[in-house]
């Protein structure tokens, strides 16, 4: 995949992809830059609910690949996201119950890929991620995902506790995984449930933690803290499935 | 970690190395090249077992940070590597029957890293990688493993299949994962066991594959081929796990 499709730089570049309907994961606009058309970006990205960041100048250079930002770099999604109810709808349509991931702030966009990959396989009807402090669908996350963010759907939310709250008032479950938790074979992981990961290095947030219905624990019988999280997401994921099968 | 601690350019440094006994990866040497000083090096490597591959001068050129490769470059390895009589040695300290993962060709570091980290948790005593057509104990993997490589011992073995037909003579079972085998949960993964990990693109190859007592299958409900290589390690360890503590 070509860089230009989905790095944009310069004022009109990025305002036009935003005016075009085109799904923009992030702006990064130059600190202390307020004029006109720069005010004009702010307000159109807002509208659509778009996170907009202020850098540095070092900082968008080092960004830039043209040398031309004019103060204004935006990155275009890859791939178009799904919404919650989408992911429901495909749930439904399959006759199934729910099986949603959480995602609650994967920064590492390998760890997104394999994320996607896994649901895929292991029958999730789709993936939930949070539109800050977290990495989007790049074309890295799309190459990761092997193919598999052609068929689950990514749905990107403001707030995943508020999700969580929602989706729970539809009678889903919730399952975290810290090691704090009970061991995972010992829970009951059937029916409709939402499995939340944490972040690489903090694991899940407290806030969500306390949505959620459960707390799992991986067994953990060695010398480090913890799994790479796309292998934690991994085996729980199929501890569900294992569960399911029965 | 520094680059120069891992690559040695140019014949005096690649050759005072080998002499001194550090574990040298891999020798990349110019194709064509037979000069004294090119064929001491070689003789040496092999000595030591080491991989010599012949390269264009392009692949040197590129692979060179220093511009001064004399038409030798090595890999030193980041981590001294173990034998397999330690890792059986480590389970008989535990007290344990031996549980080691064999990994038939990983290519990617990252991988790697992430599966010596989960051979660490999931309590296994060792990881065995061959020689040729797979990644060493690189500083990438070093950091990727999150510290496990300073607990779990790493053995590169020459021939796979010879060693795994050497561990059944002394009680152990292989399990190795396809997607033609029988579903994970149905197999006793109890006892003595190796868990056979495949190529990221090729899986398992024959040979190595016939030597496995059994084949286990992961359940794929979805649209793609396959799990990330250290996802399906995962998940297939943890199966392990899960049924040695029932």
């Amino acid at each position: 995949m070509r860089y230009e499709e989905f790095t944009l730089e310069g004022r009109n570049a990025v305002l036009e992809a935003i005016r075009s309907g085109k799904t923009i994961d992030k702006v990064f606009v130059l600190d202390g830059c307020h004029d006109g058309p720069v005010n004009t970006i702010v307000r159109e990205a807002k509208k659509g609910d778009t996170i907009v960041s202020y850098v540095s100048k070092e900082r968008l250079d080092n960004m830039s690949k043209t040398g031309h930002h004019q103060g204004v770099i935006a990155y275009a999604a890859a791939y178009e996201y799904a919404t919650v109810d989408d992911i429901l709808e495909n749930a439904k349509s399959k006759n199934e119950d729910p099986f949603i991931f959480i995602l609650d702030g994967i920064e590492d966009p390998h760890n997104l890929g394999a994320i996607i990959r896994t649901a895929n396989l292991a029958g999730a009807h789709g993936v939930i991620i949070p539109k800050r402090r977290a990495v989007g669908l790049t074309a890295t996350v799309a190459r990761t995902s092997a193919g598999a963010l052609n068929y689950t759907p990514v749905a990107k939310v403001t707030n995943i506790s508020a999700t969580i709250e929602e989706l729970k008032k539809q009678g889903m479950w919730f399952v975290c995984a810290d090691m704090e938790g009970e061991t995972m074979y010992k829970l009951n992981l059937k029916g409709s449930i939402g499995l939340v990961i944490g972040n690489e290095g903090e694991g899940v947030s407290r806030l969500v933690k306390e949505k959620c219905d459960f707390i799992a624990a991986i067994p953990m019988k060695g010398d480090i803290d913890s799994l790479n999280a796309s292998v934690a997401a991994g085996v729980l994921a199929y501890e569900i499935v294992r569960q399911r099968m029965n």
